[in-house]
């Protein structure tokens, strides 16, 4: 299952790629899409689109993962992030793929086992479980892979759970 | 100037099209976009997409106004409302619209004189600034009427402070 990772926002939007199968990933491709400060949103929100298809058309997920986003504070980015994360929900489900959104919590404890991780746990996890020699760059976009590989490890082709369950099933 | 005032909502997406000039707007169109709660939201965002490319390619305004949401809840709900003003944004953008934001305080301002006004206040005012011989319908459209309203009367090209300007000086 190859799904792409959104950690949304408007001046740095992360994105990576991986290939997953029960418990095991694989980076296929990691980046941020930036866009200028100095440009007004709505054309900001039309280059994350432009280039949301470009990583689209390069390489085919068949499935898109969203951080969901909270609004812990009245700020006016909380808007600009959300509606970036619109923008790739559309764009993801315009092109077909199944798009869904996890929370920071469920990210971390899908990667760490644990909810409460720090950054730098969840960095870490995500370079040994990709198997990096290093942790991913930029390193703000290792959070588009953690996002990846949590859609892939919850969802009901690559369930480590539900394969267990199944294994167990079959040597019944 | 052509206006389409958005209030942005995944469930209820306020539009209105106002004609407006110095001082005065006409009524074009007023609407609601409609999604059902029970399909996922990348789903219902393509279908706010669809639709407003309809009314876009029916009524060819020249500008676009969105209500500026604020986030003094967590609630779930924000996310989607400002992930529909995002594709509402987007789709304006790029179709080659001039795209703005207005606070709800900026459009009680603009259209009752008052940024405290209350809801029936405004719509009353609406009402009357479109010579409407009822409130417009559905109820909550008004709003988008209001945010379209705002922003002809604030943008340069038809802002009354600035024709006053332009007037007295011609007169001197």
């Amino acid at each position: 299952m190859r799904v792409i990772g959104i950690d949304p926002g408007l001046t740095r939007c992360g994105v990576g790629i991986v290939d997953a199968r029960v418990g095991r990933a694989t980076m296929v491709a990691v980046g941020v899409i930036r866009t200028s400060a100095s440009d007004p949103t709505p054309n900001r929100l039309v280059s994350i689109e432009s280039a949301l298809l470009e990583w689209l058309e390069e390489y085919r997920p068949e499935a898109m993962a969203i951080e969901r986003v909270f609004a812990q504070h009245n700020l006016h980015s909380v808007m600009d992030t959300m509606q970036t994360a619109g923008v790739a929900s559309l764009v993801g489900a315009r092109a077909g793929l199944d798009v869904a959104y996890h929370t920071p919590s469920e990210v971390k404890a899908a990667v760490t086992g644990s909810g409460a991780a720090d950054k730098a746990q969840l960095t870490n996890m995500v370079t040994r479980i990709l198997k990096l020699a290093q942790p991913p760059k930029p390193a703000d976009a290792a959070d588009a892979l953690a996002i990846a590989i949590t859609h892939a490890w919850r969802g009901p082709r690559t369930n480590r759970y539900a394969a267990a369950v199944a294994a167990a099933k079959g040597k019944r």
